[in-house]
């Protein structure tokens, strides 16, 4: 072991999946020190047409190489990189790798210790194993759609990324470092298959229990959040609250000017100020028309209260503590971001 | 290695974190077959009290143990745990765990192969080392906040499950796994710390692609979506249609009873399209009115066009994908998920 290794260091991942989830589980695998072959049909990923900035962001670091499956010539070099893997993701529909002859069975027949990790919407079997999908359909079907949006308004999609696909992604690095892992004590490897819907499902768990617990509320009851949310202060600036506990929201009524809040017998428990949402954050909501954003900020901070600007994304970057993380890096004109975390981290994985 | 070894079998987790982030990570740990044991203070985890039926999901599985680590009794107890621990996970406010004697450095002068992961807000040092902060905080500080709710509207939290402290228990496991191989190869433990509002930041890594590579469009610019998204139908039940491919765009028009949009010269990309997406989607919504949600299901689908019903929490389990899986465990009365992947996944673990 040489000093700059990193965790995967040797590790070989051929990566047969497009667009976004399979790619940017890879990544995330390369940032932690394993070499990636992207292998793309001829033309390329469709991201780099429909997102070359996407595209150059979530393939840097990794070799690619265009292979046309459907040639004699393409499945031969596929074969050459394949017999030096330790790893091979694919996000085809379910069956098609197979029919094109690198399915996982095909492929551990001849090499046990291969990790084989299949990402798809609804997973390789089962009656949507076939069906097309995006991000929306996935959170559609586990429900979590159903509680998005506003409490009292209708479904909607508007989480600000795509929640399912980055979660299966980073669901795909888990299973194949854990395969990694039992391969290194069991001597064979596995055969992953990560349904993106399967991942939003889980994202749900601790919502689940919550609904379950509180005897399957409305969205209305279950999603209503008091002192809690986004607000707008007197220069038009958006800063986030996020007053759970007690002990904050006193600290936040006294700080507001609104000690008689506390004193409410009715907002005595954060599940009871729950009750009352719309009637504590339109209180909240005056007070802060009040000061500009940076007054409130300062203040509340000062308090000890859980309080944040909205950044726009123009502005991250002017975030003392974002600079602080050293997270964002350079892909041409592009901005990425190292895995966010520091004990492990790859420096400087760059466009090559 | 017996048969029914699991990745993390023989792997001992001291978890000192409480409510969901770090608890959540341990938990999925635990269902790679690590033994965790989850410590907490006299009178319990605070999710105990608040949401009893989340404490149950999250931390099912665990052996419980209560100890006061401002006793010297306490810190005994807890030494004796840490003795035989490969990993610890803790969530203190940055600076807490030194000052009872049990941060990193002390731990690992004592064992260098321990992990030692810490999960907060901001990170362990920088000026928002010491800040209070829920996932709508980290959400609002990285800018994903900024993106979030009607592309025309203000910032919204409003995506259903909290973002940003899930996805920071998903790198957690992540950096866990990868400290377990390097340790394995290099002999020696790895000091992790995971600020939450970090993971955050990566998550709108491929989103920040896109607004740099489109010259730092507008939140109405970067985030309208044509025939993608959450639609009525004539029942008052909502479908998602995730429509962004030109053929999928196509089928949807023609089985819509629409094919003069496919002929529209403004429609003929994705992006072209998402620059007309209140019309196009208004168009849309006027169609779906005409039928039933079931009928355009079977419809859609037929014409393989990404299409899904919006399921209530309460609907999930008559999903036949959702039954497919497998994935819905019992905790008493409260469902949980297991692992949202085959090959390596635990079967049954679940309530204690």
């Amino acid at each position: 072991m040489s000093p700059g290794d990193q965790p995967l260091t040797g590790v070989r991942i051929v990566d047969l999946s497009l667009m976004l989830p399979g790619p940017w589980a890879t990544l995330m695998l390369a940032q932690l020190g394993a070499s990636v072959v992207h292998v793309e049909p001829p033309g390329g990923d469709g991201l780099r047409s429909a997102m070359p900035s996407a595209y150059a962001s979530v393939n840097r670091g990794k070799e690619v190489v265009e292979l046309d499956l459907k040639s004699e010539e393409g499945r031969t070099r596929l074969r050459e990189l394949l017999a030096a893997a330790d790893v091979v993701v694919e996000g085809f529909r379910p069956g098609t790798a197979a029919r094109l002859g690198f399915g996982p069975d095909e492929l551990r027949a001849q090499n046990d210790r291969l990790i084989y990790c299949s990402l798809s919407g609804y997973g390789s079997s089962g009656p949507y194993a076939g069906h097309p999908g995006h991000d929306v359909n996935y959170l559609a079907v586990v429900g979590l759609l159903s509680i998005s949006g506003e409490p009292a308004g209708p479904p909607q999609a508007g989480g600000g990324v795509p929640v399912a696909d980055l979660a299966a992604s980073l669901f795909a690095t888990q299973a194949i470092l854990a395969a990694l892992l039992l391969r290194d004590r069991a001597g064979s490897g596995s055969t992953i298959d990560v349904p993106i819907a399967a991942a939003a499902l889980k994202l749900l768990e601790p919502r689940l229990a919550e609904y379950d617990g509180a005897g399957a509320p409305s969205k209305g009851e279950l999603m209503a959040r008091a002192a809690y949310g986004t607000f707008r202060c007197r220069d038009g600036r958006w800063m986030a609250v996020g007053c759970i506990e007690d002990h904050f929201w006193r600290r936040l009524c006294t700080a507001v000017g609104r000690p008689d809040l506390v004193d409410d017998p009715r907002f005595g428990s954060y599940t009871s100020r729950c009750r009352y949402a719309d009637e504590i954050n339109a209180a909240l909501g005056e007070a802060f028309l009040q000061r500009d954003r940076g007054e409130w900020v300062d203040l509340l901070l000062a308090a000890d209260v859980p309080v944040s600007p909205v950044h726009e994304i123009s502005e991250i970057e002017e975030d003392p503590q974002v600079r602080q993380w050293g997270l964002i890096e350079r892909v041409g004109a592009v901005r990425a971001v190292g895995l966010p975390y520091t004990g492990l981290r790859r420096p400087g994985l760059v466009a090559l």
